[in-house]
């Protein structure tokens, strides 16, 4: 597959077109962010890991029936996803306090949740990804209704198996972010990355957490916590 | 009625038991603030502008099959309401964009909206009343699925009966907040006020502003459009 035009540069990945109009090069980079940019650095092989890392659990989600943009791994850094129409949001799912969530409603982390938090942002960088409801969405004419109610339900879907997933690696799938497109077909299609970037994974034994937590908050051993949860997740 | 200990105190209302345990006193304050209380100032005759006016709407509202905690207006200032257990939960309507939800969307104020928009808010004035999803409500057991089901079906009745109310007046309903409690018998109860700080109402000739925006942007003219809505409503 021949690499053409960088069609896009986001904070930790760059797309470029390719050969096939159906199919985009997703690459991923080092540079990692937080609190909406206002915080940069770089985490060492971060772009190996997630690469590796997504890889595996799209391949996963697929078997289990998730419609991803996953097509192959290309080398380490690289892969082919499918060229997508990406919605303008992202999903956020939230099995426990913590975060942004716990911050802006005055709850402490940890506390447990009576039943799982669907939420979405529209995206927009200069908006600081502000939270809004189904009915901003359908109000602005954002997304469709049918194809929300899609997102809800394939959300809810990868929410069990990568809970599941974690929960046999020792880890704790505290929240994660997700990001859909339309394929070429009009399904609702699963894309972006799944990796310690856009998930807080907490260790079930000593609750430590095995994430960009670490760099949020200068916790240390940021890069020793990726590579541990890609040999668990691997492993 | 006896008026008794002062209950609670708002920042425009104050609340005060009375000898029947299932009624209160509510007082109308002209004190006005603004962006969650950074600004704050006074109104003349605010009090007895907002009294009067919501003694009106919840007349109207009450004729037309809604159940507000309204009982009787006392005087300028005062009148008795139902003692509810009150939701911690404020509801926000918008048929057109303004306000905080132009602002946080980068949206241009008096937008068109393809459906209205019902919002919710955590009522904490710590945390600047944060927008919450059903999901964060249903997740923390603020409000039983049950309950908020019946809020939002009452909050479009009202908002179909305040829109038509105020049109007939030469007023456009652009947005407004409600609170609701539950009364004695379990009943989901449409309390607080309804009064130009808790509504956007614009002339449908003019598009002036006839609410709280003139105090919260310095427009001037501020008791004067206070007077007119008032004088509208009554008329």
């Amino acid at each position: 597959m021949e690499t053409r035009d960088q069609i896009y540069e986001g904070k930790a990945k760059i797309l470029y077109a390719t050969d096939d109009p159906t199919r985009l090069v997703q690459y991923f980079k080092d540079d990692a962010t937080a609190f909406n940019a206002q915080k940069r650095g770089s985490i060492h092989d971060k772009g190996v890991v997630n690469n590796r890392m997504s890889e595996r659990l799209f391949r996963y989600l697929e078997e289990n029936g998730v419609h991803t943009h996953f097509v192959e791994r290309l080398d380490d850094r690289r892969m082919v996803v499918l060229r997508l129409k990406m919605l303008p949001i992202e999903v956020i799912v939230r099995n426990r306090i913590a975060g942004s969530f716990a911050k802006r409603m005055g709850l402490t982390e940890g506390g447990d949740l009576k039943r799982r938090i669907l939420e979405f942002c529209l995206k927009s960088d200069a908006l600081g990804d502000p939270l809004i409801t189904d009915d901003h969405i359908f109000a602005l004419g954002l997304v469709e209704e049918g194809v929300l109610a899609e997102v809800k339900r394939v959300t809810d879907q990868v929410n069990g198996l990568l809970t599941a997933f974690c929960a046999e690696r020792g880890l704790q799938l505290v929240d994660f972010k997700l990001e859909y497109g339309i394929d070429a077909d009009g399904r609702v299609t699963l894309a972006d990355e799944i990796c310690p970037d856009t998930m807080r994974l907490w260790d079930v034994k000593t609750g430590e957490k095995k994430d960009k937590d670490r760099f949020r908050h200068d916790l240390g051993g940021v890069e020793e916590a990726y590579q541990e949860v890609l040999a668990r997740v691997l492993g």
